[in-house]
């Protein structure tokens, strides 16, 4: 408890876990605020992106990553999806009394890896400590700011009906491999959280297809969420290419065995693009191009909706009558080529998935 | 637990409670990112003040304030102390399961009456839920972004022997109201937090005296924490007199009865500022006109340290000779003229008291 205190503790805390880990000449002030100069901002229509989230993924470790992999990568990717060049981070820990000092190390180090990664620097912190019983060893929160250039303005209200969905690779990965941690599954061909900063990958796919309309990472909720919200912010309807997600045979059949829906499964490494359509095979090479992006596939249309929310687009298939009261706002097309509703994610699936 | 889930529920208390109680456009455009104009940011030596803080204080409610209170207040101080006008604002709540929706709401509320108090928007934010036993009801996270005028540039390094010591008001309240509220204590004099937004404060003292050295907020820690970092910092000794600092009757008789050291106990609604001896009368002029600051006081000077970070100054009564072996960065003359050491926090007095 004394490590929260404010006092000699959490002093020599702060120096011998955090700044060892990760400081540099902002964070090592030892000011209040961090002070940052971003001279890109002098730019007439340059902009700041700003975004959090808090991390109680648990466990704390896992195939591919652990909570503070995750801390980066989430809130990095958050700022991105606005088409933003993260920048700066914050971090905020809640540790429970008692975490031992081994773990938190790992995770600082963790976490200086990623930043290293993902070309961001951490620039101001905070640290808590509460009793035993009252948290759950460690809970993270992250902050960012990033740079938004000049002409680049993203949102999901501009998806238009003819739009192409991209997605820059297999879904269910980080959500399998939590499920598979905590139920000590195994499978043949070892699943990994996807965990991973896209900032760059954006980057790329707005120096190729500077018409993108916008980006989501699908994280809790899944593909369903996004897509479903994408749809809502745009008043359209989003209809999915079921043979054209790429998924890995591992988490497709992990999904089949449990029950889950791979649409609902979170990704902590993946990007949705939504892009015009003389610009999405520009879009598919430069997301290939990248690191994170090998796996990219065009996964369906943006479509017209009626009035009520509905697919509305007459060159469709109907050969499944879609329940009327429904608002079937994101679809998928299966390979019989039928359509069925890709529903939002209601109750609970996986808790404290990130 | 499916309020945290990132699917329909979670959609609902999103609408229901933070967008009904705290929502501007800014907020409302659903998108993951928070995109910022800040025209202000274009003029050459703008400069941007970014913080975080976890608040994690127990009770939830207490006189004066609340959790959702002290996290606005907490980072717009944070913000202010490197005399930034804090601008923007984001939340990251974490829930216990079974968190009641009233005390929600209630906090919510506290939040939007906050933020309009010191004139910030909240614009973007996070909810997660965790099982009951693994959280304490909320704990809720802010960050927050600022301004920084052209020509401030303040550090706790620039402190030099000969400048003033300033305080916007009485020591201990935050402190001592959370000790009541958890030992059920009454005083005759009720004793309410100070938790308040300094921004402006901060901006008048700046405008009064630019050549002011630095400002920091003695929250976790007390006063004892905050002018043992700055003279850390800037290699002097801070000398407070004992009769200048500003104390409610009620809390010196709390910390006399209870046996807290009154410069440890933590504030939520107090600035230090040290200014050049020349600008210290306009400063505090500055100070006493603001709403926040009516009995601000000049508490003591910086004084020259020798090598060892030991108190330097030849005038100074030597009545009492000083442990050579401690570290004295911060010094009291009391009412007899003796001096004693202002220690740091070692160990834990108050936790969870922010």
């Amino acid at each position: 408890m004394a490590h929260g205190s404010g006092g000699t503790q959490m002093s020599s805390l702060i120096r011998d876990v955090f700044t060892s880990a990760y400081g540099n000449e902002l964070l090592l002030t030892g000011d209040d605020a961090a002070v940052l100069e971003i001279t890109a901002l002098q730019e007439p229509g340059a902009r700041l992106a700003f975004s959090t989230d808090s991390y109680v993924v648990t466990p704390h470790f896992f195939a591919g990553g652990d909570i503070g992999r995750l801390a980066v990568c989430g809130t990095v990717n958050d700022l991105a999806t606005s088409g933003a060049q993260p920048l700066y981070l914050s971090l905020g820990f809640i540790l429970e009394e008692g975490f031992e000092l081994d773990s938190l190390r790992r995770i600082t180090a963790s976490i200086a890896a990623a930043a290293q990664e993902a070309g961001v620097r951490i620039v101001t912190g905070d640290t808590k400590v509460v009793e035993r019983g009252k948290g759950d060893g460690i809970y993270i929160n992250s902050s960012g700011v990033g740079l938004i250039a000049p002409g680049v303005a993203l949102s999901g209200r501009s998806c238009l009906p003819g739009d192409t969905i991209l997605l820059s690779g297999t879904l269910g990965d980080h959500g399998i491999t939590i499920v598979s941690a905590r139920e000590g599954l195994r499978f043949e061909a070892p699943v990994e959280s996807d965990a991973a900063p896209l900032g760059e990958l954006v980057q790329a796919v707005l120096a190729a297809a500077p018409r993108t309309r916008c980006f989501r990472d699908p994280t809790r909720g899944g593909l369903a969420s996004t897509l479903n919200e994408l749809a809502q912010q745009s008043h359209t309807c989003m209809l999915v290419d079921e043979d054209a997600v790429p998924v890995q045979d591992a988490v497709r059949g992990a999904c089949d065995l449990l029950g889950y829906d791979l649409y609902h499964l979170a990704n902590e490494g993946k990007m949705v693009a939504i892009v015009p359509p003389e610009q999405a095979e520009d879009a598919l090479a430069a997301l290939r191009h990248n690191r994170y992006g090998e796996e990219a596939a065009i996964i369906g249309t943006v479509t017209a909706a009626d009035e009520q929310g509905l697919l509305h687009s007459p060159e469709l298939p109907r050969t499944q009558e879609l329940p009327r009261t429904a608002v079937a706002r994101a679809l998928v097309r299966t390979a019989l080529g039928t359509l069925r509703i890709m529903d939002v994610l209601t109750g609970e699936q996986l808790p404290r998935i990130c």
